[in-house]
């Protein structure tokens, strides 16, 4: 039997007998002609059948293949997986690719039920409750290439500069970041809890005398929101590494990593997100303009807008209104917000020498959304438990936390980021619900 | 200030100002000369102050620098995180390495505590107490970056096939492969359960056309089993691919992926496994040996060992027995048991076309351990219907499930294997607690 080729190395070949599988994506069943738009993991093309022939023709020498070749072809149903073998012709007249297929056997593998429930005006919640058929759509095939890409150039990075992979476990004797947004796990005949975050566990490397490391795994958080960039279970991005002399040395790797990533995604990419999306992937220059959290709040003051929040933090608009200031001043997508007042932030951040009221942390902006926390991370166990007491918390809670400073810690720093914010801010997409391979919600833990 | 260097690139320094950090791991404080052991990320180095003054002396001009230096090092504590500026000198008697800092600048970064829970001989269940002390260990820092190399290599090669990865989503509203061994979770107002595999979620992969997919990623086991490889959260090595021919196509995917893995491993760390383990790593030759499961229990029993089961499946001794027939007839640390009786394999595993009792399926065994079930998966709806049935499945409790067969899917399979499971056999460890960054079990839930 001849070798499957992938349609997207079909314009390559050289005309000859080829073999194809994939799905119908569309049909033109048309009285002399047949026309199938086959697509597979990597592209689509035009199977043609000239041979039409519906009845039996007793002067047709080829009658008793050409008949159920047709007939095949008239019941294919949209979705059905097909392997084709037959000529591959280039043609420029096809816009599909240039090339197209006459059929000369056609094999129905799987037969798809003829109603889609997805149609192109689906909204987003019937897509999501058929996902396997939506990601068949070329953009969300895309998306998923796109996160290979990303993921895969921040490892390669990491790779290089000698960092360590660690898989931390999901299950917890206790929380990992706070006692609220907790999912409970019926744990033999006790309780346990998922990971909010791998923090404590990515600063226990820190403690081993890991150096760097990094880890991308699931996060889990009980939270309500139905917001365009919340989950209850989300790709989390960690990093953390030894020796920093404050959160600049953190902010630098991240920049790093961002760039490596977008490098990646453009050159591998580019053209088929400008076609799918409509976007242009730009690659930001170093260093990303940063700007102390005080400050920024009086820029976007001064462009007309107060944040309407009691305590020191940011909100969404002002986070947007610091994104434009970005924008339009230093012509970047990112934009680090530093120095967050230590009042918002956790226990376990740096504070600044000369000043407890502020941290030794940011938050990475990238058009206009927060991605991303990174800190310089307390690593001196008096101070932590002074800062842990003074955000009301008994030390004796932290329990085994606690301990990796006691036996000493080198001064350490990383910042955990959302992928599928990445992916959906990347990609210009409205919801992480259209960059997430299943979504998870409040009501949504289907398929 | 000097630019922190990373113990290993030492030796290639000429001498000269250097400034290590690290921690310490051994003090030699002797009348005239102390000694420190040095240790950081990547390796050890020797610290020498020859400048040793336990009295203030008021005619030695650099009594002021001396005395305090001496007193540091004197009350230096194991696993104390330390910065130390001095001059590189190379020593060929010098056994750490050939190389050692004379001491001008110390700082101590933080102290440890002065008792070390975790002791040489300590049993594992201190040890993994004290997890972040007992990484500390050379070996066990090894095991790590093995790992990294390891995964890295993996994810090298499914990136150059052009293979998708997918983060699969952990919280689910059913069962993923059976009723038993699922934790439950607390979801709102309702239950979810922790994924036990990712196998349906890559096989929608699948019916979404992405061709060939990996993640590497938790899974969960409510499993009560103390064994040297039962966890009750591990890390799973999962692929999937389309277009198969069978069983065999996923096996010659494996293959290449542990080749791969293993020569990394190899290149990168062999000589250092070979030091701190004794272990050789050997890249195996492919096709590794592959023998029916009825034939390997014919062989096993010809061995003297019959196996004691009353249903068709291995135990872990016939493992080992037809592990040692795969060295000894063919030199091969991997062995493929292939083609499992039906009554022993999930629904989802596709039939024989001539003999509906066995499965295109197989188990890899590597050095007398099973590490991996594989096999090509039934696509077509109505005889995966009927197979659910004979298991006693109702069909409609495989809800979505079931709907990605619906709506046509391409033949497809793919396996599972557990991380852990590869690095301890790898390393000849004795249990899988040796090579989990933090081992999860029914009676361990901290740190």
């Amino acid at each position: 039997m001849t070798e499957r080729v992938l349609i997207k190395d079909l314009a390559a070949r050289e005309d000859g007998t080829v073999r194809v599988s994939g799905w119908v994506e569309k049909v033109r069943d048309q009285r002399y002609v047949q026309f199938v738009v086959l697509r597979d993991e990597s592209g689509a093309v035009q199977l043609v059948n000239g041979g039409v022939l519906r009845e039996p023709d007793p002067e047709n020498p080829r009658s008793d293949i050409l008949v159920p070749r047709t007939t095949t072809i008239s019941e294919l149903t949209h979705g059905s997986f097909i392997t084709v073998t037959g000529e591959l012709q280039h043609n420029e007249r096809v816009k599909l690719g240039g090339v197209e297929i006459q059929i000369e056997e056609i094999e129905v593998i799987t037969k798809s039920l003829p109603d889609n429930p997805v149609a192109g005006d689906s909204g987003i919640d019937v897509r999501l409750d058929w996902r396997f058929l939506d990601l068949r759509r070329p953009e969300q095939n895309l998306v998923f290439r796109v996160q290979t890409t990303f993921l895969h150039a921040l490892r390669n990075l990491w790779v290089e500069r000698g960092f360590i992979e660690i898989q931390t476990p999901k299950l917890m004797a206790s929380a990992s970041e706070s006692r609220a947004e907790l999912f409970e796990v019926e744990y033999f005949e006790g309780k346990a809890f998922l990971a909010q975050s791998p923090q404590f566990f990515k600063q226990m490397a820190q403690a081993a005398g890991f150096g760097g490391i990094f880890e991308v795994g699931p996060a889990f958080r009980a939270d309500h929101s139905f917001t365009s960039r919340h989950a209850t279970e989300f790709t989390s991005i960690d990093t953390e590494l030894s020796w920093i002399d404050s959160h600049e040395d953190v902010m630098e790797l991240h920049e790093e990593l961002i760039v490596a990533g977008l490098t990646a995604v453009k050159e591998k990419h580019g053209e088929e997100i400008q076609k799918l999306f409509g976007v242009e992937i730009t690659v930001p220059a170093r260093p990303f303009p940063r700007i102390p959290l005080a400050e920024a709040k009086q820029v976007v003051k001064d462009r007309g807008y107060e944040v309407p929040r009691a305590d020191a933090d940011m909100d969404p608009e002002g986070e947007r209104q610091i994104a434009a200031w970005a924008k339009e001043v230093h012509g970047s997508d990112f934009v680090f917000l530093t120095d967050y007042d230590s009042s918002i932030r956790p226990f376990y951040h740096m504070r600044h020498e000369g000043d407890a009221n502020l941290t030794k942390s940011y938050d990475l902006i990238y058009r206009g959304t927060e991605i991303s926390t990174g800190a310089q991370r307390e690593h001196r166990i008096e101070v932590l438990e002074a800062q842990a007491r003074d955000k009301g918390m008994d030390p004796a809670e932290l329990g085994f936390y606690l301990d990796f400073f006691r036996y000493g810690v080198p001064p350490h720093g990383g910042f955990g980021m959302g992928l599928n914010r990445v992916l959906m801010l990347m990609l210009e997409q409205s919801s992480i619900r259209e960059v997430t391979y299943l979504f998870r919600g409040p009501n949504r833990l289907l398929p």
